[in-house]
C-alpha cells in the first residue's frame, strides 16, 4: 500500500474483456492502492462475477460501506449488468446522472457507468470504459483537442471543454493480428526485435495515402520479395502501414500544429507517438491511471462520496 | 472434344497457385479442348511438375511436337521454372521476346511467359498470368481503358492500345477471408444465402469514403449489434464494404462515364459488376478463356506456331 494522502473514499474498477484493475481511491482523488487481475469478462468462470468481485475487493485494504463504481466491458451484454449507451456530448455530470446500481449476492450495492454511443455516416460507434478514462483526463486539466487511445480497437476522441464531442473507433490492432496470422503476409514475417526503420517506412506509406490501404498491403508482400526491405522488417512495416493509415484518416480535419494526446501507456502507445511525430503532429502523453480519476469524478458528481 | 474449326496448333497452360487449366488451341486461336485440374503449384506432390505436366498434356488429344506455352504462378520462385518480370509498357510482342524455354525430363521443350512488374509510390506491383489474359483480351479487340480482374488478389490494369500501361494489386479477397475467420467480426457472421441488400449497403459505405476503411470496419460490428442490419446480412455487408473501398480507390482518376471491363467469370465477378453499377460505372464482361487467346498471340509473335 502506498503512503496515503487521505483516507479511502471509493473503489473504482476498470473491468475489461481480458483483464481488470481495481483501485482504492482517496478523498482527494489519488490512487491509494490497486490490484490487477486477468479475470476479464471473457475469463470469469461460470460467469460468476459476484465471486470475482468479492475476491478482488476483499484483497484491497478496504472497510465495509465504501462505494464501488465500475466501468468497461463489464457493462456490456456479455458482462455483469448491461447499461445503456449515453449520447454525446458527454462529461462527468451526465455520466453521473445515468449510473446503474445493482445489489450483489452478498448484499453490497455497486454502481456501473454507462457506455457512450454516437452515429457516423457509415454506422454507430460505441465505447465502454474509455468514457471514464476521458473524464479522468479532463479532470487533470487536459481539456479540448484530440485524444488517441491505442488498443485492439483504438479510439480517437474529440473533447470540447471537458466533454466528449465525438469519437471514432479504428480496428487497426485486431486487423494487424488477423493479417499477420491468416494471410500470405504472415508467411513473410520473421520473429525478432522491433525494427524501427521498417516501422517508420510503413508509417510513411500509410500517411501518404490512406485511401489505398487494400493496395498498399500488397506492397508488404512485394517489398521483401524484391529485397527492398529486409525480412526482419516486414512485421513492423505492416504495423506502421496500418497505424499510419489510421492516423492519416483520423486527422483529416486536424491542423498539424495541434496537440494530440496519447492516453494509455504501452509498447503500442510508443508506436503511436513515433507515428504522430512522423506525421508532423505535436503529441503528449496523459498520466497513468486516469481511469481511477474518472471513477472519482463521476462518483463525486453522483454524490457517492460522502 | 468440341467441333474443331482448324487443326491443333498449340497447347496453352494457365498454371496457378491452386489449379491449372490446359487448352488445346487451334490454328485460328480458338479453343478446341480444355482440361481443368486442382494440381496448382501448391498441390504438386514432391514438386514433380514434370509428372503433372506429362499426365495433363497426355490426356489432351494432342500429337507429339505441338508447342507448349505456360503462364501463371508456375513461373514464380515456388513454381517449375522462375522467369523474370518484364517491365511496362508490355504487350504480346515484348512478352514473346522474353519467353523462357525449358527441356522436360521426357525430352519435350516447353516455354514459359514472363510475369510483369511495375513500381508505385508505396512499392512494386507484380503479376504472373494476368498479363497473358490481358493479351488475350486485347486480341479480341477490347483495347484501351480500365480492366478489373477479380480474385484473391484482384488486379486493376490500364491498357493503352493493346499494351499494359500500368496495374495495381488489391488484397481485398484475402483480407475478407482473414477478417471473417480471425476477428470479432467473424463471430457475428451467419452462414446463409447471398444477401443483396447487405452487400449493396456495404458497397455504398465503401464507395463513400475509401480513406476510412479501418474505421468503417468497426461498423460491421456495430450495425448488427444495434440491429441496424440483420445478422444474415453481415458477411455480405463486409464483402461489399471491402469491394466498394477497392473500387473507390482504384477509380480515383476515372470518369464515371468510362467503361470498365471485368475479366473472369465467377460469383466474385458478379459482385464487382453490381458494385461498379452502384458506383455509376458502365461495365462489360470479357469473354471466357481469354487466357488461351493470350497464349496463342504470344506464341504467334514468338514464331512457335508453324
Amino acid at each position: 500500500m502506498n503512503s496515503a494522502a487521505s483516507k479511502p473514499a471509493l473503489v473504482g474498477i476498470d473491468w475489461g474483456t481480458s483483464s481488470l484493475r481495481a483501485f482504492l481511491i482517496g478523498a482527494g482523488g489519488e490512487v491509494l492502492d490497486s490490484i490487477m487481475s486477468d479475470e476479464g469478462i471473457m475469463h470469469v468462470p461460470d460467469r460468476d462475477f459476484d465471486a470475482v468481485f468479492d475476491r478482488v475487493v476483499g484483497s484491497l485494504p478496504v472497510g465495509p460501506g465504501l462505494p464501488v463504481l465500475m466501468s468497461g466491458m463489464i457493462t456490456s451484454r456479455n458482462g455483469w449488468v448491461e447499461t445503456p449507451y449515453a449520447q454525446l456530448p458527454l462529461g462527468a455530470e451526465r455520466l453521473a446522472g445515468s449510473i446503474v446500481s445493482h445489489g450483489t449476492k452478498t448484499g453490497a450495492e455497486v454502481h456501473f457507468v454507462t457506455g457512450a454511443a454516437t452515429e457516423h455516416k457509415g454506422g454507430p460507434d460505441v465505447m465502454r470504459g474509455e468514457e471514464t478514462q476521458i473524464v479522468g483526463v479532463a479532470a487533470l486539466g487536459l481539456t479540448d483537442g484530440l485524444f488517441v487511445m491505442p488498443g485492439t480497437h483504438s479510439k480517437w476522441v474529440n473533447l470540447e471543454g471537458s466533454g466528449i464531442a465525438n469519437f471514432s473507433t479504428y480496428m487497426t490492432g485486431e486487423i494487424f493480428a488477423a493479417l499477420k496470422d491468416r494471410t500470405i503476409l504472415g508467411t513473410l514475417i520473421e520473429d525478432g526485435d522491433y525494427n524501427g526503420a521498417g516501422f517508420e517506412a510503413g508509417v510513411a506509406a500509410g500517411l501518404e495515402d490512406s485511401a489505398d490501404l487494400l493496395h498498399n498491403l500488397f506492397h508488404v508482400r512485394t517489398l521483401p520479395l524484391m529485397e527492398m526491405i529486409p525480412k526482419p522488417a516486414v512485421a513492423d512495416y505492416l504495423s506502421g502501414l496500418l497505424i499510419g493509415t489510421e492516423i492519416s484518416a483520423a486527422t483529416q480535419d486536424v491542423d498539424t500544429a495541434d496537440h494530440i494526446t496519447i492516453v494509455g501507456r504501452s509498447d503500442l502507445s510508443d508506436r503511436y507517438e513515433i507515428a504522430l511525430r512522423l506525421g508532423g503532429f505535436q503529441n503528449r502523453h496523459a498520466p497513468n491511471d486516469v481511469v481511477a480519476r474518472g471513477h472519482f469524478e463521476i462518483a463525486r458528481y453522483a454524490g457517492l462520496i460522502g
